[in-house]
């Protein structure tokens, strides 16, 4: 059983992530900007507790952050000297709305390097959870057709997360290094736009030819 | 039946390219910057023939290009006045030897924006075949587990080279705007360090959940 707060837990990703943490067994606290609707959605998902993003972002083995990229660099400034020596897992994707179908990668290469930045140096930092669909992975008892792409430069952090996705009934990778967070965080697009060309609801990505990989839940 | 040239030919990518195309009934000719090289090449695999790159690159329908990132600019602007009207499919992924298992998109976004900046303004481009395994794609009989995703702002041009995939015994996928191809570039960094990391021989992506799509052949 791991410690886990999912700051932005009442959002669409979060409450999902945090709905299959806490049923994988694990001591799930849901962070939001509202501590009333933290709560409440904690006792929706049975997680251990909710309360404001800042209140529970300390004390965690892991911290998960799900939060619209315009949110992400405050959201990650008001819990950067909170998290201590938990992992960080970003699920940032740099999508521009209205064009959310068209790839449009930040400056700095990806949200990762921006979470990178907005946080502390010693901070060990994973990225995650690009493109599984909310709405898909919220029904819990869902078979997810998508492989989740762990990225980080903390080997141990990294394998972490892995694990935890196949607590959540996914098929977890790593996909390297934090800057290739890139390909992922891009790949998102192209899943947006083969839902609307394709007729998917919610198009996934799944690697083939892997040897020694974890297996498909 | 479609007249093709594959500059850059000779090469791993271009010759396993043209090798299929020319099995799936096409009238493939070889580039190459060796005249000869490139008329043995096409003798080996069933072409119509090769010659010099800028002297197969006009009168084509669908012009391939398979260089290495680092002879992308130059080949391109060999070619440029004398492809004419055709859908011209660059084939480049950005890597920067030796950390080629690490995303490191070019300042342009894309090998797919250098290549538009590198062309006149009218010439019809679209980029593919990122992601399969030039090995694995030139045993002609072999089933490739990896969709390829085919990007351009000219829809025809684009459908054409799916179509093309299709005749390869690939399932070719719309991945969107020409700026989308970002995504797949980056993910062959990602395939490469899944090789290592997974005991992968040529590791792919196949797409989930898409209903309208081409078949996987």
């Amino acid at each position: 059983m791991t410690r886990i707060a999912v700051i932005g837990g009442t959002g669409n990703l979060g409450k999902a992530i945090a709905r299959r943490l806490a049923k994988g067994g694990h001591e799930v606290t849901i962070g939001s900007r509202d501590a009333a609707r933290a709560a409440a959605c904690a006792e929706e998902i049975g997680a251990a507790g909710g309360g404001e993003n800042a209140a529970v972002a300390a004390g965690q083995e892991v911290v998960i952050v799900a939060v619209p990229h315009a949110s992400q660099a405050a959201t990650l400034a008001e819990i950067r000297d909170l998290v201590g020596s938990a992992v960080v897992v970003d699920t940032t994707v740099p999508l521009v709305p209205p064009k959310v179908m068209r790839v449009q990668l930040p400056a700095e290469g990806s949200a990762a390097m921006q979470a990178r930045a907005a946080l502390n140096p010693d901070t060990r930092l994973v990225t995650a959870f690009h493109n599984v669909a909310a709405h898909r992975l919220d029904h819990a008892d869902d078979r997810i057709e998508c492989d989740v792409l762990c990225f980080s430069d903390d080997v141990e952090g990294r394998n972490l997360v892995v694990g935890l996705c196949g607590d959540m009934g996914l098929r977890g990778l790593s996909g390297g290094a934090l800057a290739n967070s890139a390909a992922a965080e891009a790949m998102t697009s192209i899943l947006i736009y083969m839902n609307k060309t394709y007729g998917a609801d919610g198009a996934g990505i799944r690697f083939t030819g892997l040897v020694s990989a974890p297996p498909i839940p």
